[in-house]
């Protein structure tokens, strides 16, 4: 099953050197999904070759401009490309408002149907459930309310082990008992044991989305053992004054966090523009965390 | 004096093939002045060179994104990039709310003064008077209210004829009654005429922005005999139904208009998505009036 994050935007608060604005695309069984949308989303998802009306879903960290100001032209571009299906956006309070006064001075009634759904700043709560994957919104330390979001894949039922069910002419209709952990008896009353003739399923999967927020413990239970995660990595450790006063986090800690959460991979981004080359940043956060990478626009990260 | 605009985007509701939403810069005697703010602006801006601080005002048409989302971002980069100087922002009702709840909500208090002035979207009228030119709106006829604006440089004074006054020996304290028209009388008592001894200033030259409007004659009367007409020309003429029911013009029809008020030039843009080669438009519009160019991005008019 595909599970992936793609890059769009990587620099923090002003765009610099081709970099822009904070934004990601999550496809997960190709359901996909925008994380923060910065200025310009549109023109970067056009770049990548990503239709923007196969989002479904828009999850907005926090309130500043760099990582929300491309939300209603998205919004209005949908409308304007004929969009007919729901669109959901998750975001915090005020950002609904902020929507709904645009779309009243522009005099816009969109086609589809807009649902915003207001997260909470203080509290870690899963804010949807779909098919294949569930979010959860967990409390960042930001200059103003933000939340980061873990996207996990549910857990899949165990698949049939075609090579142990060969032999035994079990009717198709018993298949889904036996991934629900049903034992098969047959004709002459032997009991199969349904773990027998199964293979378990992938474990879940998960990517945490860490956007803006000063080196704090609290969140890290909810990131814990994560697949990839994505971190902000505003600046080097040199600048840890300038982090701290901004609620910004250096490589480093981005990498003493993934390491101290147990997370398999890490992704850094959301670079100051002071940083025109990024090297620097990859060679400290490898110097604690080895499997670091850059968040590179238009690169995608398998999770 | 120079007096010239560069097209920072040229492309209606939505951006495609490169082109972005509309935004254009107006030099008149390195004031700098911004005349609408689609989504990206301030890449544009670091794309051609600009410095985004330069800029003194700002002027919004109407309040459909591609007109000024990228409004907020740009304040906000002003902001974060140290600007000092007041910042003049001229729009339509609304937009001053809409600005005030994003800052609101991201908890930005500007390091720099930003006055919002509210534009009449029935009444043409004056609403800056600077020292080398002034500007006006006057309302167009869009789906929203939509303001059109008209940039004027002042009437300068004539200039001394250093060659009509060589012999004359007048003191330079008499040089700024001159070009006020006030005659000089020399010692012996002979007037020499305030017309003789100078050569008239240029007429002042003209810059109207038309953006989004159907195709009426109310606003002709504040474009007469302007310079350079930017009018918008979203469809070929073959559209004109579709021009109509979507408050906008044709490139025949913003050829007939440069035509009727006897501008020196046009230059037509907000191209629909659909055209991916403009060369059409600019055929079009030149079989009524040869003297049209294309906003292409990047490129800069004198006016």
């Amino acid at each position: 099953m595909r599970f992936e994050v793609t890059i769009l935007g990587s620099n923090s608060a002003t765009p610099l050197f081709g970099r822009h604005h904070t934004a990601q695309i999550l496809n997960c069984n190709e359901i996909v999904s925008l994380i923060d949308c910065g200025e310009g989303t549109q023109l970067q998802l056009q770049r990548y070759g990503i239709k923007a009306n196969r989002i479904k879903y828009i999850f907005i960290s926090h309130l500043h401009g760099d990582h929300y100001l491309g939300l209603v032209g998205l919004i209005s571009s949908m409308h304007l490309n004929g969009r007919k299906e729901d669109l959901h956006v998750f975001g915090p309070e005020g950002l609904k408002e902020i929507i709904d006064l645009q779309l009243h001075y522009s005099e816009t009634s969109l086609r589809y149907k807009l649902v915003v759904q207001t997260t909470s700043p203080h509290t870690a709560e899963t804010i949807l459930s779909d098919a294949n994957f569930e979010v959860m919104t967990f409390p960042l330390s930001h200059r103003i309310n933000c939340t980061g979001f873990l996207f996990r894949e549910k857990q899949r039922l165990p698949r049939i082990n075609k090579d142990a069910i060969a032999a035994l002419n079990i009717p198709t209709p018993y298949y889904p008992l036996l991934k629900r952990g049903i034992d098969y008896t047959d004709n002459e009353g032997k009991v199969h044991r349904a773990a027998d003739l199964t293979t378990p399923a992938p474990v879940p999967r998960s990517y945490a989305f860490c956007s803006d927020t000063v080196n704090i413990k609290s969140y890290w239970p909810y990131i814990e053992k994560v697949d990839l995660l994505y971190h902000e990595a505003t600046f080097l450790h040199d600048m840890l004054e300038r982090a701290v006063e901004t609620f910004h986090t250096t490589a480093l800690q981005a990498a003493e966090i993934a390491k101290a959460v147990g997370a398999r991979k890490l992704v850094i981004g959301h670079f100051s523009a002071r940083y025109k080359d990024l090297q620097p940043l990859l060679d400290e956060s490898r110097t604690v965390f080895s499997n670091t990478e850059l968040a590179i626009e238009g690169e995608t990260f398998e999770i």
